[in-house]
């Protein structure tokens, strides 16, 4: 294993909304332990009983920041059970989460995944002796994130290496012949529905369409190509199918919401 | 009275909401007078009727950022009428906010206040001549924490030194023999209930329960020790009683809101 | 044309509103070429049909911002289509927007407007080789807008002098002999209605009256002169007219939106 030269950088991405104080506080433990720490908020609006998706924008997401940035994700309805917490090497980035399968996306990234257990007994020698059983944001992912970013310690130094960890709840697309079936897995400001199905997928087929909530729609090549309320797939830029509508929300056009399936077919005519 | 050692970071907490560019030319204020500022949004969401919650909120969270720190408040129903600011100094923070009873939880923390009353007259000696009548928060308290949080000033170098102000709208919890008595402070983005009392408090009852909106809760440790749709009291991660609703909106599901009396008490069986 | 000396940093406006990872990507984008880059949130909250009010909130918001500051403003419903992009600079800030009329306010403030028209085959130059059709904050603003702000080029290097843009949709005050017709350019937090009608223009008048929603309303100097639910017009904190509604909203209370017509006039008892 390299060592991974800290950016300075945290990103954190949440379930907490923008209401209350509590991103801030996560911002000033981390500035207190490093005030040279550079904190960009990835997300906040991450549906508490949808950890994939905050998975899905670390993993779309990561390769914009610099290497050596630390990405937290804390997106836990587990909070106070017994639920651990799992630190990921990938890419030279190190990513931070409860083991709820919200880093799935990025662990199915490598053949042979990096990944430490935290040990709450390890965190004594970071100065973490009690922390709260509600808030481990601020009392146990933000004073860690600190340190890494601040290159004071490695993975290892609070965690145990491990090979076993909770998969997602998402399966990945499923490749058929004639099709590839996949899920909304989130749905933007725009009610742009944004699946799992990456771009690379389609390449097999010559003509593709694709069907969601018993439309089959066109991939076309960009928003601007489709009429005022007409539906449109394309390969969005991040890079995988999403559903759009024209000047309007396909979200509400459509009744669909995350978690909807999605089918990629070749079109004969 | 000791110095207090910058650390070059302010928090800001206001009424503002996230439309448009309201925090974001104060951040331009302070950054124009001091580009080594770190700004750090505590919250934006405080009703505008309820100062409060602004104050309950950097109570609890001042702690978690540097000593050093300046924190400036602007929930203002009264801006452009006489109300006045003041500046509080409080283990080594220095608070910010219009005399309306904002920083009253603050300033009860102390047996001997450290308040100063913003003097319109000294605000010359930091080049403000003549501020806008409605953007206190742009004009006034900006350049104020810049000046501050750069160590160019103290807090007497704008203010005069008073031992009056105007007493919060929130009285402090209510202590009987058998029970405590206090309010729904603030209500979080999961609908979670948080009240005024302490955990501290709790600490001379053998058995507790929570009384609110008619029901009897008892005290549990964690969330995840409730059942899917159970409503349960907690001593939250900022010490205070809460009221949560397992999977669910405590504030829905009880039709509770700020304000709203919670009584805890000695349960007997 | 004077250099402008950079202050290295970055303001960002856009539709995208509060979700998702969007505009965290984009500073992933700029800190990545420039870490030193400190980048402000302006607005996020731009109604995507209305690209007038990003450019009227960077008129009345970069004064208060460093000179050497980058303004970057993405207000789209045209990307993937065949509209460009300018840049613009003046009173030493540069100002970076489609070329859709967003910028037309800071345009018109100029007798010599300094616009430079961005040319892709120059984007090679600072290592930009194949944009995303649907993403161009992320792989072409937020890059370019990195390079200014540290310095490494200036507006020419990736764009042409123009003397051509696309106007705003938006027409300036219309001047009348006894009074001024203007419009709604947009809705704040608080329901206040927020005009293009510039503090400046009423000073001809002894009297002034505001017509809107068939009100007529007196001009006031600040919110706390009025009753509780009584309308009233100012000269707001950003000097111009706005109607706001005392303890509540103009907004709703008047039923209207971002493009109503607001005629002021000579009173005459």
């Amino acid at each position: 294993m390299t060592t991974i030269v800290p950016s300075g950088i945290v990103t954190v991405t949440t379930d907490f909304g923008h209401k209350g104080p509590f991103a801030a506080v996560m911002k000033g433990v981390i500035l207190s332990r490093f005030r040279g720490a550079e904190i960009i908020d990835l997300a906040h609006d991450i549906p508490a009983h949808w950890p994939a998706e905050a998975g899905f924008w670390i993993h779309h997401a990561y390769t914009y920041f610099p290497d050596g940035t630390v990405h937290i994700a804390i997106v836990d309805p587990g909070v106070g059970t017994e639920r651990e917490i799992i630190l990921v090497e990938y890419d030279k980035h190190i990513f931070i989460a409860p083991d709820n399968g919200l880093l799935d996306s990025i662990i199915n990234l490598s053949d042979s995944p990096q990944v430490n257990r935290l040990d709450l007994n390890k965190l004594a020698s970071i100065g973490i002796t009690n922390p709260s059983a509600t808030f481990h944001g601020r009392d146990i992912f933000a004073p860690v994130a600190a340190e890494l970013a601040a290159g004071r310690i490695v993975p290892s130094a609070v965690g145990s290496r491990t090979t076993q960890w909770t998969p997602g709840l998402l399966s990945e697309p499923d490749h058929g012949e004639q099709s590839i079936s996949g899920v909304v897995v989130t749905v933007d400001a725009f009610g742009n529905l944004i699946t799992n199905i990456g771009g690379d997928m389609l390449e097999r087929f010559a003509l593709v369409r694709v069907r969601v909530a018993g439309h089959e729609l066109e991939l076309k090549t960009t928003y601007g190509r489709a009429l005022p309320g007409e539906y449109l797939a394309l390969i969005n830029s991040f890079n995988v199918v999403e559903i759009a509508r024209a000047e309007g929300s396909a979200a509400d056009g459509l009744g669909t919401e995350r978690g909807a399936p999605v089918q990629v077919f070749e079109y004969d005519g």
